[in-house]
């Protein structure tokens, strides 16, 4: 089954859109995982990541669609921290959870294809289903991504419209009425167009953040095909009023990612008392079930 | 010393503006490198990688500016890939090159300092002395890089004007009468501003592609502060003539990179009957000297 088709199906199955980002930090992880760490060795944190990441999963899965690994924060721990993200992964789809490994890649086509085969391909050490891209390199850096996707019925996510603040210096400039967000939207639905699996959507999902409600109610309307991973929920600002237009009529097309607020929601204040770090992981499962009772329209 | 003037230094010492890009590819390694790996284990090529490229390494110290070590070709071989990329950063380092990591990375702020860590902070695990990074996240994207490169003495290599032939999509767009391309010059001049080093350059470097000789003149003039990263020379179709305006008058500020023309030099036409796979070496040696003739202007 194509992957946005398991997507379509993960959000039925579980009644959520909930995507649940891992983003491991040393200075946050709750004192039960922190305070298990020996010594300072990449090793020793990458096993705490790994065992924090894991814990997490068992968690949420069965009730969430899917879940995000932020790849920065594993890299940042070098090779151990690399090992620690490729047995993240595995986890989370022996646990039945589609995985949008978010690390931004690209490159010219050549060296795309590189790219494409290491978290996508036949062999790919870490086998994601899916990965966040870059389009800044233009057609031919994405080709060889859709192709990859292609053959796997693997996805990708490309970045029209992100969820920080600066994002529109390049985002938002317009060229003959049309903003350079736009004109990649028009190249993912072109890819898409021919590419649609029951469930109406393409391999060639997109990036728009629930920061910027207006747009991302635009790029429903400019991406029919495209499902939409929308950042920004939660700890960055966003509502549940701000990601409604991201949905179609079905309640599909959509996945709403939330990284500090579930993962480290054992520090929220509403969360802290009841729970704080060492029952971390009903902070964990509280946080999740309030935010898909948020996004339950 | 800053990295802008490190690479001044480099340039100097070696009388070459060379950039060796290390790029290794399983199928096109000579055959005495591929013929030696036993067994199709990632461990296997790992290792196969780190011994091309230290070997490389090896021949081009003291007659090259740097070296530039494709991410993507070390990440296709998963965890034990970028145990091999560490270990030949760590070689090139010692062999007295300054090191431009190619990763096109780059993420929403707080990530982006993750990515930054990662390859130039103090702890970093591949301690490289510069990184690519992507600019469509905008302004606030950036700024952690050139905080760490300010506390590391690193630099970064910002995407501008892309080599391959659909980078144009989107930074050529014009936005009253300005490129995107030249948006984020402008930014790019504006962080060097205030971090100009003896040399003249900032720790902010650019990357303008051969192939887009109009465009390297224009960057040249628009970009006084930034080294130029000129990759597209070579295997791309760029030649001396194309790469001439990213110089400045002293014949400092812009770096030329060639991949497969030298690292692959064995399999060109000109060396193969000459050298062919059991000198693979002295291919590399000659392309490298080649390439030093013809970029002396």
């Amino acid at each position: 089954m194509s992957f946005a088709d398991r997507l379509a199906a993960a959000v039925k199955a579980t009644g959520s859109v909930t995507c649940v980002g891992l983003d491991p930090r040393k200075a946050q992880l709750p004192a039960p995982i922190r305070d298990a760490v020996s010594g300072d060795s990449p090793d020793a944190w990458a096993a705490a990541y790994t065992q924090f990441c894991n814990e997490i999963i068992d968690v949420v899965a069965g009730r969430v669609a899917c879940v995000k690994p932020q790849a920065a924060f594993f890299e940042q721990l070098g090779p151990a921290g690399m090992v620690a993200l490729g047995e993240v992964i595995a986890h989370a789809r022996q646990a039945g959870l589609l995985v949008i490994t978010d690390g931004k890649r690209n490159d010219i086509g050549s060296t795309a294809t590189a790219y494409a085969d290491a978290y996508l391909g036949q062999q790919s050490p870490w086998g994601s289903d899916s990965l966040t891209v870059s389009p800044y390199l233009g057609r031919d850096s994405l080709e060889p991504f859709v192709e990859v996707c292609d053959q796997r019925e693997a996805g990708i996510f490309v970045l029209v419209k992100t969820s920080n603040p600066g994002g529109g210096l390049l985002q938002d400039r317009k060229t003959d009425g049309q903003t350079v967000y736009s004109a990649v939207a028009e190249l993912v639905t072109e890819f898409n167009s021919t590419r649609l699996g029951q469930s109406g959507y393409g391999p060639v999902g997109t990036v728009v953040g629930a920061t910027y409600p207006e747009q991302l109610a635009e790029m429903r309307a400019e991406l029919p095909g495209s499902w939409i991973l929308i950042p920004g929920f939660g700890a960055q600002g966003g509502g549940a009023a701000d990601v409604q237009a991201g949905f179609d009529e079905r309640g599909l097309g959509a996945v709403v990612n939330s990284s500090r607020h579930i993962i480290f929601a054992h520090a929220r204040p509403e969360f802290k008392d009841k729970f704080g770090d060492a029952q971390w992981l009903d902070a964990v499962s509280a946080a999740t079930d309030d935010m898909n009772a948020q996004l339950r329209f």
